[in-house]
């Protein structure tokens, strides 16, 4: 069957979170040069179609921890993500947290 | 309100979409080298939760053509992909095709 | 026989340039998007070691024409990159650009 | 001054590095994919110019280890990598390997 629009808000919302996590894992980053980061990963993925907001929030204690060489590579562990879309008056939230040591990316609301 | 299956089954497919365009977009790639390229493409996203199949095909006139120095970056131009979810119980197949010369990405089909 | 202290240096930013390239081609970018871009790109490849300074310049007018659908992805047509990496007191001055339609990365000088 | 032969064979070795690096870091790995993703692997940065081999050895154990989820993100504890570069007749042999928990990229021996 067709897709409905609130399944096709779900699927564009996932294409942003894959685009967002698989662009800029393994990017070098310290906590000095995080907040640039998560600003130009924020809007980087603004730019992709039907895509309203992107928050990424550093956690900095946990990045910190990890810079013991002054710097580590970016992964999902450093980031908590929320990317809001909006696809023919449907709107989905959409967050990234970590969840037993993985980062798991889940739908938190759909407004059909 | 909470996602329905199946619009969670798209979301998973949105994320494989979004991370099998932007881990590999800018691959270097030749006509000779595509083939194991897109297998490994569909072999890595394949691992991803929920994944059923991931097929890449080469547009080996238009990758040909545009490796005039001997090889070019991959970029969504060179392949076409088709992407199956299932996800509790909820069967979703999505495709990437050009279409105006745009890489676009769609749901072809739900199976609620 | 063993590497001198220029040749390492050489490699080093050999290194940072491969980096940036490969990490950040594909990003999606507008004219909007692309300062912040460009600073977090120099910023990452900055954390790594014997970098002493990356300059990202924006080439404008190629990514407006570019940007019909209102963004594109990134390349090295949109930008011209500097790279000095100074390792063991050689400093090493290096340079991306465009040469004939392809991305040229060279070694401008090495002060031994 | 300008670069030596030697040097601009460096120079190359680390750009093929960087980029062998930061195109794959990331990418949804297992020990049944890994095998085709280090062959992707080795052709895709052959397709770059001067480049005459490059080998990437997977650390099985180490992987395996690390997938008790089914599957991990490539990263440099993941892989042994040779590149050999042959830039107007001086080759260059460079190799990373982990070093105190660390990918180390180095130069083993120039051939002038």
């Amino acid at each position: 069957m067709d897709a409905t629009n609130a399944e096709v808000a779900c699927f564009e919302a996932g294409i942003k979170f894959g685009s967002l996590y698989h662009q800029f894992a393994g990017t070098p980053v310290s906590p000095e040069s995080a907040p640039g980061l998560a600003r130009a990963m924020e809007e980087a993925i603004e730019n992709q179609p039907h895509c309203q907001s992107v928050t990424v929030d550093v956690r900095e204690d946990v990045l910190a921890a990890a810079c013991q060489h002054g710097y580590t590579e970016m992964t999902g562990e450093f980031v908590e993500v929320e990317i809001v879309v909006d696809h023919d008056d449907c709107e989905v939230v959409t967050r990234m947290e970590m969840e037993e040591g993985y980062p798991r990316m889940r739908v938190v609301s759909v407004e059909r």
